[in-house]
């Protein structure tokens, strides 16, 4: 589809970009409501082909939104954005180990000025919707961040990446999984419909209490785990196979598009 | 989806793949029905990062079901296939130039040992949910190729690549082009939904009856013209950035995996 943001929207997302440009450090959910917001991944352009073949070879974790030029930053997905400096925070890896946490990722692109940046869409893209039908989103409602899991499903490798595929769970209403399931396969290209339901055993995963990323989750009474292809699994791989350098977003301050969610419904 | 073919679908696939490989030069449409069938276009390693990048950008007439490592001829998608033997006709080209017709691609592959084979999606797979759907495709009843026309709409450029969108058509009984929209559309990672309904203008097609590719197109009384993203896109985008050398399959001739086209399907 190819459906135009409002003026109001386009307002909120540059009203976004613009207080993180300023420096504003605060997480990115719930800003511009009804736009796509999406993960960070820059390489050096020597690594770019194994990115971009990883993501190709593992569209659910990994649905690529846009992929930029060497040496460019501003994205297509937002007129007059700077991917330099309109996330809230990044991250730097250095040999595949965190190095430092910034606002501004200016100087590092000083430092590395072929970068190539891709954008991951997010599950933001398909919370919304599960919310607009009335399914409860646990974590959300309790103010924390989705847990999420490495499984043991290894992805495909690509040139020099590889690493397992990582998941988030969202513990949903056992009348309301079949809804879920539906709305978001709606999103094929934003990890579409859940890989796994109603068993962690079945990914690999032995304590549903203790996820290695986000916050431990909220299950009530009558709730299922539900499991969907998780966006950390690239960056996850990209860390596993050491780069000399990678720039990524910090948890959740993700890059505010100008694109509606809709654009990405089936 | 992940599923799986019959084992008479399988033995249809490798029998097609059989007598190509035996030299065999007959195209492939109607071949194991309900398999995937795939475009080919392989280029030395240095063009593969262009190429898999116009394809990203250009999903809906460029859908990459498969990206081989250089030098590779095994398909993930056919277990024991041999991509330089098993399509019934090959086409190579030299700077853009097409250089010769071959039903046995090896000697290409001994030349240029670093190719980087790519797997695009094709039409067969939607026209099928179409037919079974009781919805005529005329070409196909007329015995003839699709028609096949080069629009003004330019593709998003990618390194040395660039070109115009190329579509196909099919003449839609106008009470059943909403039911074609959204059987089509069901198959987004295979050209999806129509990119233009009703008014070859629009996408700066002036002559209907004068396909650049393919046939003469069959329309009758009562007919809406309904215009698809096409996989013959990236090739006319490949021949007119002219790489030094391409590999790719002749025109009907397709590469048959052992992936049911349900796999597609959202």
């Amino acid at each position: 589809m190819s459906v135009l943001a409002t003026a109001d929207q386009l307002a909120a997302a540059l009203a976004a970009r613009g207080e993180a440009r300023s420096g504003a450090t605060s997480p990115t959910s719930g800003l511009a409501p009804g736009l796509v917001q999406a993960n960070l991944i820059s390489v050096p352009a020597d690594w770019a082909y194994d990115v971009l073949l990883f993501a190709q070879r593992n569209p659910r974790p990994c649905p690529v939104l846009e992929v930029l030029d060497a040496g460019s930053w501003e994205s297509r997905l937002a007129a007059g954005s700077d991917l330099r400096t309109d996330i809230p925070g990044y991250r730097l890896w250095r040999d595949g180990v965190l190095a430092a946490e910034v606002t501004d990722a200016t100087a590092a692109w000083e430092e590395h000025p072929d970068l190539v940046s891709f954008l991951i869409g997010c599950s933001f893209t398909f919370e919304a919707g599960l919310v607009e039908a009335g399914i409860p989103i646990r974590h959300q409602e309790a103010g924390r961040n989705v847990p999420m899991y490495r499984t043991s499903r290894a992805c495909a490798p690509a040139g020099r990446l590889r690493g397992d595929m990582v998941v988030s769970m969202r513990a949903i209403p056992a009348d309301r999984v079949a809804d879920a399931v539906q709305i978001s396969g709606r999103y094929p290209a934003v990890h579409g419909a859940p890989v796994a339901i109603g068993d962690p055993a079945s990914l690999g995963i032995a304590r549903l209490d203790a996820p290695e990323f986000g916050d431990a989750p909220v299950i009530e009474p009558g709730d299922v785990p539900v499991f969907w292809a998780c966006g950390v699994t690239p960056q996850a791989a990209i860390m596993e196979s050491r780069p000399p350098f990678a720039l990524t977003h910090a948890p959740g301050s993700m890059f505010v598009t100008d694109v509606p969610d809709a654009n990405y419904l089936v």
